[in-house]
This record gives C-alpha cells, sequence and structure tokens, in this order.
C-alpha cells in the first residue's frame, strides 16, 4: 500500500513536472515561422563537411534542381568531401583573396548572419532619399576612430562597389573641371587597377602618365599642368608606408588607403586626407561583398563623385549595406573575439614562417620595414604586409615569376606593378590551405639551393 | 483500491504520453543554433506595425545604439506608427521605384528569404573563377524560356550592379574599337540615362548626338560613321514597343528590354537580339537590390563588357547573386501565386481608375496603345505601362510639370526626356498609398475643369 502511494506520489510529481517543461518551453522557445527555410537551409549547408578543406555554399551548383550544396574543394584539393590532396598541383598565390579572415567569422557565426526578407528595401533610395544607409555611415565612423587610423570629422562619406568603383570616381571627379588633360601619377611598384582604368575607360580628360618622382623632376612640372597623385599607404605590392611625392596648387591627390588597418602595418597615426579610400575586403576579407568607402574633404569633390556613383550603378545593394553593417557592428562591438588580433596574429606567423624559410636564402630576397609603435595595439610592431615582394637575386634569374611558376607556384610578376621582371608578388593573405601550400613549395625551391654557396 | 490502481494506471499513460511527445518534438522541431539570432531580428522587425503606411527594417535608424527599429513612413503619412495622413501633402509620381510588387513578396515570405552567413562565398570569385553565379545565370535563362520574352540559347549572360552600369558598359565595348568618336543615337522621349551617362563619363570615343530619325535623314548617315542606336522596347517614359530606326554595317544596336515583362506589356515575340540589357528592378521590383543582366551574342563584345565590369567593380556583390538567385527561384517555381498575374492585375486596376478620371477631363490626355496577343497569359491583353505619358492639351498649359506641381503632384518633365514641356510622365509603379494619394490629386486637378466644355 506503501509503495502503491508512493508510485502515486512519483507518478503525479513527474506529470507535473512534464506539464511545466512543456507549457515553459512553449512560452519561452522562440518560435520560427516564415524566416525558418532559410534559416534551416543555412544551418544545413553550414554542417556540411569538407574535411577542412572546401565549403558548401547554400547558392552552390545544382540547387536549382533541388540538390544539396556539394563541397568546393580549396585549391589544390579534390573529392566530394575535399579530403584528396593533388600531387604536384600549382599553388596559387596570385590574387589578394583576404581568406585568411574566414576562420574569425565562423567563429562569430551567430553575430555576423543576417536574415533577409524578400521586401527587404525594395526601394532606389533609403528614407532620406539617398543611395546611404546613414547606420552603416555611423559604424563607419566608429570603426576609424576604434582603430584611430582615419579622421572622419568634417568628411562626407561616399559608398561604392569595392573601394574599385570609388578610385574611378574619385579619378573621373578630380579630373572633370580642366580644360586640357589632367596628368595621373603614382609610384612604382604600383597597383596595377590605376593604370588599367585610366586607359580602358580613355577620358577625354585623364591620361596616365606613371611615376610621379620622374614627372617632379621633368620640365613638365610647372605648377600648372593638372596632376592627379596616388599615394598608396601602405603600398600594393610591398607594404610600405607612404607619402605623396608631388604638391602644389596643381596637385591633387588620392590616399589609397585599403592596407591601412592592424592586421598589415602599425598604426602610426590618423591619416588626415582630402580623399582617402578603404575597402571592406581588406577590412574584414569580405571582397566578394564588393563594398568600399571613401572620406572626402570638399564638397564639391563628393557631389562630383556621387554623380559618378549615381551614372554607374545608381548605388550600392542594399542587401550588401545591410550585411556591411552587421560585419562592422561586430568588429566595434567589444567582445572577447577580436578581429585585429586574430588577423595580425595569422599574419605575424605566416610571417614567420616565410623568413625563416628565405633566410636560408641567397637566391630570394624579401621586402624589409623596421618595426614602429602601433597606436592601436600600443606597442612597437611588426610590419606584416599582406604580400611578400620577392626579389630574384641571382643575375640570370631575369623573370622571378617564371621562376617560382617553374615551382609550382603562382605569382604575380613585377612587371604588373610598373616594376621590374627581377620582382614577384606572393600574397599572403589567402586561405590557410594556400599559404600551407606555398610554405611546401617554397621549401622545395630553397631545398634546391646550394648549402653554404652563392649563386653558381 | 480499484480507484488507487485506476489513479495509478492513468497518472503512468500520462507520464508515457508526455515523454513521448517530449522525445518526439526534440527529435522532429528543428532546432536553429547559430541562426537564432538574425531570424529572430527579422520576425521581431516585420511584427512592427506601421498601419500598412510604412515599414520597419532590420537596418533602420537607431539599431547600432540598440534601439527597436522604427516605422519608416510611406511619403505623406507621420507619426510612429504611420497613422497620420498629412494635408496638402505633395504626390510622387515620379522615380520608377517598383513598390507594386512589394504585397507579392510579403506574401511570398518564407519562400523568398535569404539568410547569408558571415562566412558566406568572402571570395572575389566564384570557383569557376568568374564573377558569375552559374545558378543564377541558369534560372534567368528557365526566366526568359518561362516568360517566352528573349532567347538566351547561344548568348553569353553578363552581370551588372543594375542595367544602369551595363549600359555604360555596352555602349563603352561597342565604341572602343573605333579610331573617331561613335555617334550614340536614340529616339525621342527617351529614358535620360543614355544621354547623361555619354556626356558625363566623356569618353573619347563616344558622343551623344540625339535622335535616331533626325540622324537617318541627316547627310551624316553615310554608311560608315560609327554608330550606336539605343533602342528602348517597351519605351520609357510611353510605353510603346520599338524597333531600330536605323541600320546598316555601321549601325550596332543596344536592345534596353528593361520594362518588356508581362506586367507592363503584352508579350508579342521572343526578342532576339545581338545585345539586349534586363533589370530586376522592374522583373521583381528590387531596385535596391542593384542587379541587371544582360544578353550578349558576341564574344568580343561580351569579353569587352566584361572588362569594363572589373574595372568598375569587380562583378556583383555576392550576397546580392544569392538573394536575386533565391527571388528568381520563387518567380520560376510552380506554384499557385503567380507574380506576373499578381503585378498586372495591379497595374490594370490602376490604368483603369486613371483611364476613368482622365476620360473626364479635356485638359490632361494620355497615350493609348492597342491592345495585342500576349504569348505569355495567351489571350489578347491591354498595354498597362509603367508610366502615364500625359499631355497638357491647352495651349496656354505650356509646361505641363508645372502644372501637376502646382496641383501637389510631383511628376517628371517632358524635358528630361529630350520631349516637349507640353508633357509630364506619371509613375504608376510605386506603392499603393502613392497610387492612391496621386489619384486624390487628379481628381481634385481634373474637377476644376468646367464641366461640358472645352478648355476655357
Amino acid at each position: 500500500m506503501m509503495e502503491m502511494k508512493l508510485l502515486v506520489t512519483v507518478s503525479i510529481v513527474l506529470n507535473l513536472v512534464f506539464t511545466i517543461h512543456i507549457l515553459y518551453n512553449n512560452f519561452i522557445i522562440w518560435s520560427p515561422t516564415w524566416t525558418n527555410r532559410a534559416a534551416g537551409e543555412a544551418e544545413t549547408v553550414a554542417s556540411v563537411s569538407c574535411s577542412g578543406h572546401g565549403r558548401a555554399y547554400v547558392d552552390g551548383l545544382g540547387v536549382l534542381d533541388g540538390h544539396k550544396p556539394s563541397c568546393e574543394c580549396n585549391n589544390c584539393y579534390t573529392s566530394t568531401d575535399c579530403s584528396i590532396l593533388l600531387q604536384d598541383c600549382p599553388v596559387d598565390a596570385n590574387s589578394g583573396d583576404p581568406l585568411f579572415l574566414e576562420p574569425f567569422w565562423m567563429r562569430q557565426a551567430e553575430r555576423s548572419a543576417v536574415l533577409v526578407s524578400g521586401w527587404h528595401r525594395m526601394s532606389y533610395l533609403y528614407q532620406d532619399g539617398t543611395y546611404v544607409s546613414r547606420e552603416l555611415e555611423r559604424v563607419i565612423r566608429k570603426l576609424h576612430s576604434v582603430v584611430g587610423n582615419a579622421v572622419t570629422d568634417n568628411r562626407f562619406i561616399i559608398f561604392g562597389s569595392g573601394s574599385t568603383q570609388l578610385l574611378a570616381a574619385a579619378v573621373h571627379a578630380l579630373s572633370l573641371t580642366n580644360s586640357s588633360p589632367t596628368s595621373l601619377l603614382t609610384s612604382v611598384p604600383c597597383y596595377a587597377m590605376y593604370k588599367d582604368q585610366a586607359e580602358f575607360f580613355d577620358s577625354a580628360n585623364l591620361k596616365f602618365e606613371g611615376e610621379a618622382s620622374a614627372w617632379k623632376q621633368s620640365e613638365r612640372n610647372d605648377n600648372i599642368t593638372q596632376v592627379i597623385e596616388i599615394v598608396t599607404s601602405p603600398n600594393n605590392p610591398d607594404g610600405k608606408l607612404k607619402r605623396a611625392v608631388l604638391d602644389g596648387p596643381n596637385v591633387k591627390t588620392v590616399h589609397d588607403h585599403a592596407y591601412y588597418w592592424p592586421y598589415f602595418t602599425p598604426i602610426t597615426h590618423q591619416v588626415d586626407e582630402d580623399l582617402s579610400l578603404f575597402s571592406l575586403s581588406k577590412t574584414t576579407g569580405h571582397a566578394g561583398l564588393r563594398f568600399g568607402w571613401g572620406l572626402v574633404k570638399d564638397k564639391d569633390v563628393y557631389d562630383k563623385m556621387n554623380t559618378y556613383i549615381k551614372l554607374t550603378s545608381m548605388g550600392v545593394s542594399k542587401d550588401t549595406q545591410f550585411h556591411v553593417l552587421q560585419l562592422l557592428k561586430v568588429i566595434v562591438g567589444d567582445g572577447d573575439d577580436e578581429i585585429f588580433h586574430f588577423g595580425y596574429g595569422t599574419l605575424k606567423k605566416r610571417w614567420e614562417i616565410l623568413n625563416k624559410i628565405l633566410s636560408m636564402s641567397t637566391r630570394f630576397s624579401l621586402q624589409t620595414i623596421k618595426p614602429e609603435y602601433c597606436n592601436y595595439f600600443k606597442k612597437v610592431k611588426d610590419f606584416t604586409p599582406a604580400y611578400a615582394w620577392v626579389k630574384c637575386e641571382r643575375e640570370e634569374d631575369t623573370n622571378c615569376y617564371e621562376i617560382f611558376k617553374e615551382a609550382n607556384i603562382t605569382g604575380r610578376s613585377g612587371n604588373v606593378f610598373g616594376s621590374e621582371d627581377k620582382f614577384v608578388r606572393l600574397s599572403l593573405i589567402r586561405s590557410q590551405d594556400d599559404f600551407d601550400l606555398l610554405i611546401d613549395m617554397l621549401k622545395k625551391l630553397v631545398s634546391q639551393e646550394p648549402v653554404g654557396a652563392d649563386s653558381i
């Protein structure tokens, strides 16, 4: 009888516990409705294992036919789960694809995701009649203030489809007023885009004229001829901090500060220029989002750049602006996980490995830049540029790109940067797989050198 | 004792039921993890009521400070929940903001949403080394095949940030080869962008020369001078189907088919041109996504356009391409709810109301276009253009835009389209609120005319 009573009591108590559990759960658990499908698909895809050597994406091949997205393997990996490493596969060290930051965003999965509804901002314009999200503009100002790399007071902020579009807009805006063509100048070695754009767009108002220092010493430096100088600092390809070569009433300057972030360089000062450009690609690693911004002091230049953006694309995708806002919110938020520490840490390790290998070589040399005090990290820091700017030291190695190509490493030739063929640029900001393979190939290449001897 | 046994039995059975319920629920209910926050935020914002006269967005003002997004009210509505209609508020009938399709996408909330992870396609390129999502390309071909409005066989498909960017790319590509400047021609009334781009970009290879038919009759029509004709069909502003005016070995043609969708016009045939452009804005209503595409027959032209896209923006945002893919999947899917029926139905109603009002007017007249057989709807259909192309018939009403402006209606002046000031364009594809207010104001304007008399 006692057992019976005990049984009843236990059973009833259990029933009560169950009832409360169910009621409580129904009450507090958020129950998704229309976001269910999209969120579920994203979760499913994220859980596809590609052996750490690839990634499945929600918009991968075959999804239209209802297939589950399959692995897209990293360079040199293959099979359905990317588990097989191809032998003698050429390593890609060419483009500046900033995949070194991907692991950070996977760690920040929850904070960095966005769900975009089918009716999200269908209009051309935001409510204030512009193409620009004011919240995004605010978070960009906050970002520069947190990092301490640029003054944003008394600056207009303009958005573009990558700094690529803004570069064209800036050069166009600054060359618009002149009757005779403006000369576009830069300092070698330099990013090829400047020349490529100027020559391809072939504006009646602009002519690419090459090296600023050569111009300065020429008779054309007459304080009258209108000139635009592009200053890339840190420089692409070599990572050095640069200053304008030219000045004078006839000189306008565009500062390309795409790489002025604590990953790549000590932050030595807040830049405070008339016109400076930044790229999301090198800020958060989202090259695929095509987003950049410019800080512009002069209202007239800003208006002209805006007209350029309007006539080329009517602003930047609202979906993109929303996602950029979310990503930058993560960066400026005060979480424990910090992207600049993460990214600098990764590049520091990569440079240590690279330096170690090339210290055993007399055939190849790297750029060197003295450490400086970084206002962001509050200590003296090494430069850890995005690219290794490698010189082939042997006289007979006239084409450095080809030397590396034969060793299964695809870099970017020095002549692309207006420099000599003795140089090749190797990208260090790509995925860990690309970097590991690069190191393997480099080791092989360096190990071919005779020990203790100079070039034979 | 019997009661006791019954109680124990019932209680144990109940326990079993609860246990099974909980186990079953845990097993079948999808339990979100990292997508939780993004999905929850989207649901919360979507549930904000703005009285049907506004919308809250996840990236609205104040979200950075942790504020709940607030209502962004439609034009002429105000207060925190957009419930108050402003008196004597100027109606916006100016831009072609395609908000008439917004209700469709709200109905398709589940199918049209996307959840984008923080690590979604961070690379510049898709796996095939291009800037173009192959699945998106496939769904676009399928869309044209379902609608029957364009041949896509043997065509390259190129993506741009809106057809705006592709227009510039096309004109640039077609003018590249010539030593003397190519003449750009079109037919009045025409979309202002063609002229604005040509004049602002000021390429050494291109000159805007106005009206194609005038050119045809001029001595410059010599079969030698290189010419690009832009054919807009259906035409913006008047909605008429158009054909090229010029032909000859020296003539290249760009077909702007942005409005060639069953909402606006009967689909009379599959277009089969060398180079035709389409815009997502007028396909799904997502102007804010900045997406357009081109169908290009010639490989060389396609390559040059690709170079243009590369040098202006390095392709289109991967987030945008993903969302466009999802939206077009909904359209080509065989659901019961069909966007072209929905959109045509909306515009048909709007045209009936507009025609009824203006039939009582002798002061204002509308364009008329005879119905034609629509291959998509499989029946004869009225034209329901995106815009009313209104003529002020009275001799003294020289500036039609101003007449409407005084009546609190902001249209777009005829001279913007290279036409006379006797015309004004009124947009009929904006939100229902904008249309309703437009009709209210039009009624007032027409009611001022003397009954039964011609102009006084």
